[in-house]
């Protein structure tokens, strides 16, 4: 079986043959930081202090809250990549208090998301037709959705089914009410404005070192040093066993006495950050990744590492609710068979990775 | 996507090009009578009496019940196939008997090894080494063992993992007894003797048609006529769905209302009958099934089909065992992690059939 690997060299190959200067990572950076005011502002305005418990009057906090993660995760993961180019002392501040921002304010949506898998998944174990709205979404895209929870039909299910589903939400949606609250406070919070005015001062400025302005800088050797190490952690990955099918490899440790995530899904989870940060630095050096020779399968690549990530998460969360004190045997049961089913989302996403970074040419056996 | 289908025509195209006259007929089956009288004598002079559980002397039983199967569905097998050129009363009568009786002696086995897989897939499940006994067996290959039900260490299970096999233990070994005991009241009854005694003139005189012995008659195109059989059946299944991996279609009805086996592996189960008609088919007129062109695959394809209905088996035992009253919820959690990990087992098998059946020459896309 010959096969051909994502070109590993220096992704700026496809690129332009000039050096990008810093001029690149200053526009980059101001857009991001421009767009993340704008969103905050947006934010602000259309209601932050309304619970989305169902009753949100639009669907404006969820597309601004989305676009401040957006631009919160662009300006972290750009400062990570080039941060030899940018003032240190500046740099190592802003950091970490961008990623406590994101990790707060994603923990909501990805709380709503989860919810809305594990539902899908149980219509769909129970042989009941999907929910309209995932109809449009289509399978296994946990993209872009709005706040309320779907409300499932829940008259094909059986009790087991029913019961486990309504568990869930009761769980799920108390998480997602409590990081709604804690996203707030957090918005409210003095450690968030200093946050924003360093996030303001950004787009009006961005802290350069000195030599970055002096002396000729080339760019795209750090986007190059941001590909070679994805490049090298899916190396390490299993994916000779995640390319042959039902290999039943994410299931191994279904019951076992660990209650924590699994760990063979860290290093997956560790590449999709990595593909972020290849992500992001491609569009710094390119302006956009419609001219990035591998942006489609990339971008497969990390579709399949996000649902990888959400199956993971769900399949977690199962475990977690089969747990409870006193639930019902038929409702264990559903849990359990939907942790399963999510355990093999996860092993189908690792093949749909595999599939998507290594293209077969040839296969014959 | 070029795929080469099995070669669906006459099976005598990859034989020899002359007739087969029903001499070879009368000499498989005067072999196989031979042999199941052989099987007879043996099962009767080791201990027949002796009950199954744990403390058989030695392996003889099992192999002389295996060998009594063995032969009796070849006989079944050879009269349907060939039929038109058989004694009508006779083969009429002895059909519906021989077939009764290899089923009778069929589930004593099949609820070992049931329980076996399941035992198995239980310590896979919680991360622990598999039994050293399916080390040698090979995985997922529920062939040749003994009676003896294998002993899990479940100091590596969690409680709700060991109760699930202790419960699973109850269960099928209480219908592994229960069928032990039929079986064994079946080889005492006047309905088995009658068989036997059938088989014993089969043994020396094949009743065939007085045309077949008068006319020159070939028994390929009765061959043939099962290979298509066959062809036909494989035609009607959902092969493009089975040959996407992980399409979670065996699962889609995990969670349904209706307790019943799955509809959908009904169509599978058949394709399984008619692989093994097709077979003995092929060595009635082959002498041996290593001549058999198209051998290998046929081979692969029916192991495949095996677990398929194993798996499919061992997960509705894991549904029915979770329906039991006043279970523990961690117990029926892990029954229902157990049986969605069959369902992708059945899943899986079907990917196999795929592949052993439709030989990839190209995959692009």
């Amino acid at each position: 079986m010959a096969q051909r690997h994502l070109d590993p060299t220096d992704p700026t190959t496809a690129g332009p043959a000039e050096p990008v200067t810093p001029d690149a990572l200053v526009d980059y950076l101001r857009a991001q930081a421009t767009e993340f005011l704008r969103a905050l502002r947006l934010h602000r305005e259309s209601g932050t202090g309304t619970a989305h418990t169902g009753s949100s009057p639009g669907e404006e906090p969820v597309d601004a809250a989305r676009a401040l993660r957006h631009s919160a995760r662009r300006i972290t993961g750009t400062l990570h990549t080039f941060r030899p180019l940018l003032d240190p002392s500046w740099s190592e501040t802003l950091h970490p208090e961008l990623a406590w921002l994101s990790g707060t304010l994603a923990r909501e949506h990805a709380y709503a998301a989860r919810l809305e898998r594990l539902l899908m998944a149980l219509q769909r174990l129970s042989g009941a037709p999907p929910f309209p709205k995932q109809a449009a979404a289509g399978p296994g895209n946990a993209g872009p959705r709005s706040h309320p929870a779907p409300t499932p039909d829940r008259s094909n299910l059986t009790v087991g089914a029913a019961k486990a589903g309504a568990l869930l939400e009761r769980q799920l949606t108390l998480a997602r009410t409590r990081s709604h609250s804690a996203a707030l406070q957090a918005l409210g919070s003095s450690r968030f404005h200093a946050v924003a005015d360093n996030v303001a001062v950004l787009a009006s400025e961005v802290p350069l070192i000195p030599a970055a302005t002096t002396t000729p800088t080339d760019l795209r050797p750090l986007a190059a040093a941001a590909h070679e190490r994805l490049c090298a952690a899916v190396a390490a990955l299993p994916l000779l066993t995640a390319g042959h099918p039902y290999n039943a490899e994410a299931l191994v440790h279904g019951l076992s006495l660990d209650p924590a995530p699994h760990p063979q899904d860290a290093p997956w989870h560790h590449v999709r950050l990595l593909l972020r940060l290849r992500r992001y630095a491609h569009e710094l050096l390119e302006g956009d990744t419609a001219r990035d020779g591998l942006g489609g399968r990339m971008a497969a690549a990390g579709a399949a590492l996000n649902r990888h990530r959400d199956a993971s998460e769900a399949a977690t969360a199962a475990a977690a609710a089969a747990r409870t004190p006193r639930i019902a045997p038929a409702t264990a049961y559903a849990l359990g068979v939907l942790h399963a089913d999510q355990r093999h989302e996860v092993e189908a996403a690792r093949f749909a990775f595999q599939q998507s970074w290594e293209m077969k040419t040839v296969s014959t056996r």
